[in-house]
């Protein structure tokens, strides 16, 4: 591993970077797995082990030094490895229920939300273009491999929202109790930022509020972003399982 | 601010000195009002801004400067404040619903789900004593002030499991669908660790194994442990609101 290469990993850190070099990187090697089965090319991969040339082609072995250097993780996974960036399919696809988010600033959040989502079958996420970045080390990190089987689209969530044909829906603090809504066959469903919930340009395009319903002892003012979409997405899927 | 206090509230990110001096930091103006309101005592509260006496009494005004080298935050919030911790209630209460959590390992994890379960109106989890400390800084900012108002329990699970008399239940990779689970009016719910999930000394004090489904199409092999308490919290309390 050259200097150059060290360097190059660094850089993509930043988004930046990435945009530049279309590129980003990988921890673990059932993540790396994950990537590699789901049809993204791999432009390196380093491990501190031996791994199986077939599944995992021209790897590169490294010492646990050089890994801690390149690692973005406290932790280091035994691999690391540098994708591609697929091309961003510029089509929404007409899925049945289409998650959107509206400014998603935590990248833990963002990861969890897209792990929940390859769990109940969503193969894509509609985000507003200031969203925090999808291939940002911490978001693929907190998918758990999950990225590679859903596609994150940028968007204007306000362009959209206007002509998509579906109902669209979106959380919010004072709406209509989400147990007894009845979700049509087909739904958007807009998620808002941590601290500020949905901007008031998105809030006029949402057709109908919903509400995950509060105890009146609880003194939490929100429930976390990550945790609201689950809650939306186990809802909406109940009735299909 | 004098040095001993700095090194005092440096001391406390360790759990050895938070279980010492039975102390823990609060940081954010919003999360200290809600320790406030839920009744503990303050040892110190330290603010880069003028606070209302009447609410914030003895609070000391330091400079951003001062608060950068205090908190353990990145970006500090504008207020910091040292509470006492609350005498555990050594018994635990007999709730219809019992949150038990078996060696939970990320401290963002256990914020979420206290949030979770304050939202739901749970007022106490059971933790293995393993569980990360609900004290822990990282623990507290995201429980974003919940914390006030659940308390956290660290007991031997197994102990607690084979001496309650409601059905206990956990969730496991394969087990029965949640969405046909009729909870009855009274169950302990079991979450496991996020890489090994549920130990199998307490698997074997599990009555009923339940599952969320997972769509045929899913890369991820698990939920995040928050994620998958809050769609267990969801199903339980849906039928009551």
């Amino acid at each position: 591993m050259t200097k150059a290469d060290q360097k190059f990993i660094k850089q993509l850190q930043q988004k930046k970077y990435r945009k530049l070099h279309k590129a980003f990187v990988v921890e673990g090697l059932k993540s790396i797995s994950d990537f590699l089965k789901a049809g993204f090319t791999p432009l390196h991969i380093y491990s501190t082990t031996i791994l199986d040339e077939q599944l995992y082609s021209d790897f590169e072995r490294i010492t646990n030094r050089e890994l801690r250097q390149i690692s973005f993780l406290k932790h280091p996974h035994n691999a690391l490895a540098v994708f591609k960036m697929k091309p961003v399919a510029g089509k929404i696809t007409s899925a049945d229920f289409i998650l959107a988010l509206d400014n998603l600033q935590d990248p833990g959040n963002l990861g969890t939300i897209i792990r929940t989502a390859d769990w109940f079958g969503i193969r894509q996420i509609v985000c507003s273009k200031d969203t925090v970045d999808c291939y940002n080390p911490k978001v693929v990190q907190a998918t758990m491999g999950a990225l590679a089987n859903v596609s994150v689209i940028y968007t204007d969530l306000a362009v959209f929202l206007q002509e998509t044909a579906k109902p669209v829906y979106g959380t919010f603090l004072q709406g209509d109790n989400i147990y007894k809504t009845v979700f049509p066959a087909q739904a958007v469903v807009v998620i808002g930022n941590e601290g500020n919930g949905i901007r008031p340009e998105i809030e006029s395009l949402i057709s109908r509020q919903i509400t995950i319903p509060k105890s009146s002892s609880a003194m939490a003012e929100s429930l976390n972003a990550s945790v609201a979409a689950a809650v939306v997405m186990n809802e909406f899927f109940r009735q299909k399982f």
